[in-house]
């Protein structure tokens, strides 16, 4: 079994990596706050005390980090990942960051003879716990194909999408789908209550039909709720519109419903709610 | 079993009729256009020659007619149901339509001894057609269960949402949740185009998680094959949404998605698609 590094044990990291030490791997890991770390270490992942360090001593490197200027810095930068790893390894970014930057990384590895992967996953921080991650990847297929048995050790729904940067892309466009959505579940969840229905009857009426959707099923109840409490932070979720709209400017694409739920968004984190999970977004909707 | 009377023998409509036939009931029809209404006649049901002649043999009358201007017609008319209607008698009113005019019909027809009730659909031609429509029914909870048999004929899920009014409240808000969604549907599969994405792989990604929905399972694939042909009808949907829009304004709620999904419909109008489905949409996105 290849030697894993793995970068980033935050809520999304953390349960990753559970995973990996259950299917049997050894896993190297490093995280800028080393306290966030420690649990993970008392669970036998071996601590590292630096990017490169923890490069030079793992065959397969993975990332989950915050912003693509974090990813850039750490696959990058001066002891960055690619300054350290060795030729024949493959790293993987599982950040949801910028496609062009995922083509960036590809090409920078590629001159140095190492295969790197963007698999950015959806599912959240129950789908890391519970191994049932939704993971899209871009790269070569052969690198795919080497690491497989290590993405099927975090998720369920692993799809190769092709080229560098596909994974990004199809992320991307999992995000474009929701921001929209978004704004019609909010919408149509205040209408209802503006109008006095009874919102449980409205939701058995509405949510199975053609207004169905995973967001309407399971944001709509919290948001009736007033559970505003974080699955999916409001600060990420604007982090990857800002990405997905950036990079349908640069394909010429416009996308209206994406630029208003992203300044929707922006009020809302204006607000103070940056830290609140995307179905606050109904607060800016209620009487 | 009650005599039903039936006005509107459209695509819906039609479907409809039949499954009432099909439970045993007699049923008197009536239609602008008789020709559309002959196949019918074929089948068992008896053509009355005016509104007021089907209005004054029947126990149970259903309209699903055009916009709510039609329904205005036919409800408070001269020569129209509720100037005909037996006292004892109950209405039912399955256009798509407006919350006020719902009301409004119940106000006039209560003073009269007439019950009246308000019960859009949603599910389409193929639900009017297999009887699995569902039913959202608003006026006097003893009216609907008195009909409550007439529905189970024609639907599946059918719920009992309160006063006068809620019934179409309720339809409001299912277009308003499918509205903004479609926006997020288009620009999804344009930005997957545009990236170059494997189409299908991509919708293997995307349409189980966060972002799935109705619309993106079923129309998404229709949009990505150029199949347009109307499930619904692009100028019925801009209806829906204008109704919707001036309810949520006389009610003080902005509904800024449902406003830019509305403009963007009126643009594809503008096109000439006004008789597509409501997939057509994507035809603004496409490169």
């Amino acid at each position: 079994m290849e030697k894993i590094g793995f970068i980033g044990t935050g809520v999304m990291g953390g349960g990753m990596v559970r995973n990996l030490l259950k299917a049997g791997y050894s896993v190297n890991i490093y995280n800028r706050t080393k306290a966030k770390a420690e649990p993970l270490i008392q669970e036998g992942a071996v601590w590292k005390d630096s990017v490169s360090a923890l490069t030079k001593s793992s065959e397969v490197i993975i990332t989950i980090v915050g912003y693509p200027q974090d990813v850039e810095a750490v696959y990058l930068g001066e002891n960055g990942i690619l300054a350290n790893a060795k030729e024949g390894s493959v790293v993987i970014d599982m950040t949801t960051s910028s496609p062009l930057l995922a083509q960036k990384i590809y090409e920078e590895a590629k001159a140095k003879g190492i295969a790197a992967l963007d698999a950015p996953v959806s599912g959240g921080d129950v789908g890391a716990k519970n191994g049932t991650l939704s993971i899209m990847v871009g790269g070569d297929e052969a690198a795919f194909q080497r690491v497989r048995p290590i993405f099927e050790a975090m998720g369920k729904n692993i799809v190769y999408q092709g080229k560098a940067g596909s994974g990004q892309h199809t992320k991307m466009a999992n995000q474009i789908a929701i921001a929209s959505n978004m704004l019609g579940v909010c919408e149509a969840l205040a209408y209802g209550e503006r109008a006095g229905l009874d919102m449980e009857k409205m939701l058995q009426s509405i949510s199975t039909g053609a207004a169905g959707s995973f967001s309407l099923s399971n944001l709509g109840p919290r948001m009736l709720k007033g559970d505003f409490a974080p699955g999916f932070y409001v600060k990420h979720f604007i982090k990857d519109m800002t990405i997905a709209l950036e990079s349908a400017k640069q394909m010429g694409l416009l996308t209206p419903g994406l630029a208003l739920a992203k300044e929707r968004y922006e009020e809302l984190a204006a607000m103070g709610e940056e830290n609140s999970g995307t179905q606050a977004l109904y607060k800016l909707y209620r009487a």
